[in-house]
């Protein structure tokens, strides 16, 4: 099966579950129930809740056990894309080629669509946990809430830093401080989620976990080339704001060919961590690939 | 004793524990761990852990195991209140007789650091469930997690209502909706909480309940009456903002005499609530006179 096939099949399992989520509760709130289904329903391409189901497809093959978490951190992403985009931050209108959030309605509307999406995530994981009676389900779920928490934690500093460091000059290291906290910690997640609940042994989640600190790597790498050289038709964002902004990434720091470079050696790095999974691991591994060769 | 001492007592016993939790990781994230500290640490009153600790109290007499709640929740209160006062929803300068969290720092860290201090109250319930082994409690203690979570949405909820109901006419009962959000979920969640880990009966869980209903409700109507007739040294915040900004208020429904026939009617409900405890909830009961009472 073709990538992009597949990638298909799992995005409608993930748009499903989703659509279901926001259910407005009174006429009062309503537009505000709205602006959060916007923002969660404007097509992202669902990476973080895949890795999830694939992942733990690595081990076992009914994915069901998954979904709260894989749809929890996709609320938690999109959380975090909206208060990024805040004039008050990056002062974004664009993402996915429709306005943003506070653009389409208000920012009061955008921070608290954002707040409620980031508290619906962790409504959903207390609805499973409260549901579950096997204990030592209930023992790996809490392991995964403790880790969720922690790597949402996480992925706020990033994002503070990324603001705070715009136009300074930074070092490699922090470079890498940056985005493994700003977009690591988010894409690791899930294929710990993912292996944990599928029960891994310690050796299979440490290379998974490998793996997906990589394809975090390739994800940013890619993310800043797209900046820099992506068709913002296809993008559906202006391309250079990053130049234009001082941000650091991985060209300014590298330079075009440098990064590129950079994201081929980590995209192989990606691959070689699933080789004892051999050919069970072939989605992951193909990927990675999709994410190093994505044009948007 | 005297209500203010008690209270003193307690506050002193929350603080403590609130200025162990913020400890920064690295110095690029250094200030932001800094503004969560500073508008975490700003001297609010507590009232709402206090409420946990103290309704726990009618049942058993050591409380060490509502701290992590009672934390999470002070947490979850400071996360909305800083996010309240952005340019965005508010527009507040001070807070507590301080500069808000974006005029201190900027709007970036204000925004940043009432996401991080939201994520932190999940976190330390998180782990306070990772660590618990005994199977009764931890049944417990997913309960109070699912009803913080929805009692968190339905504060976001009110939130915004709040903010687009702004110079628009309502009904009482519209009044009525927006603060049993706004103020009251996360004022019934403290003492539900405080019940149901000190293993109260549905009756009593049903009496505090309803203590909380009828607190929340004089603590908005003192709220909008200082917001009319406080002493903005005493108070730390101007006085007479949700006039000007047409805020629908007790006293732009009732007139400042109505407000005030309203707040002595429902702080006397409270207090009848609790008749079931009788002596053990003396602390209770003066706390309701001083919500009714209090002049900041």
């Amino acid at each position: 099966m073709e990538i992009k096939e597949e990638l298909k099949k799992y995005q409608e399992i993930i748009n499903n579950e989703l659509e279901k989520q926001i259910q407005v509760s009174s006429n009062m709130e309503k537009i505000l129930y709205e602006s959060m289904n916007y923002s969660l329903l404007a097509g992202g391409k669902r990476i973080r809740p895949i890795l999830v189901l694939a992942t733990y497809q690595l081990f076992k093959k009914d994915y069901k056990i998954c979904i709260p978490y894989a749809i929890a951190l996709e609320m938690i992403h999109n959380f975090i894309l909206i208060h990024d985009d805040l004039p008050g931050i990056d002062n974004d209108d664009f993402r996915h080629g429709k306005l943003t959030n506070h653009k389409k309605y208000n920012e009061a509307t955008a921070i608290l669509a954002g707040d409620a999406l980031f508290n619906k995530g962790y409504n959903i994981i207390s609805e499973d946990l409260k549901n579950t009676s096997d204990q030592k389900e209930i023992s790996k779920k809490l392991k995964i809430f403790n880790e969720f928490t922690i790597a949402v934690g996480k992925m706020i500093d990033g994002e503070y830093i990324d603001t705070e460091f715009e136009g300074k000059k930074i070092t490699n290291q922090e470079l890498k401080y940056i985005h493994s906290h700003k977009t690591g910690e988010l894409l690791k997640l899930p294929v710990r989620m993912g292996a944990i609940l599928g029960d891994a042994t310690e050796k299979e989640l440490e290379a998974v976990t490998k793996y997906a600190e990589n394809i975090g790597l390739a994800f940013q790498i890619k993310d800043d080339i797209l900046s820099e050289e992506g068709d913002e038709k296809v993008l559906g964002k202006p391309v250079g704001n990053d130049k234009k902004m001082e941000k650091c990434t991985y060209v300014s720091q590298y330079g075009l060919q440098g990064a590129k470079e950079e994201l081929e050696k980590v995209t192989k790095e990606a691959i070689k961590c699933l080789s004892i999974f051999k050919e069970k691991s072939e989605f992951l591994k193909e990927l990675a690939i999709y994410i190093s060769e994505r044009n948007k």
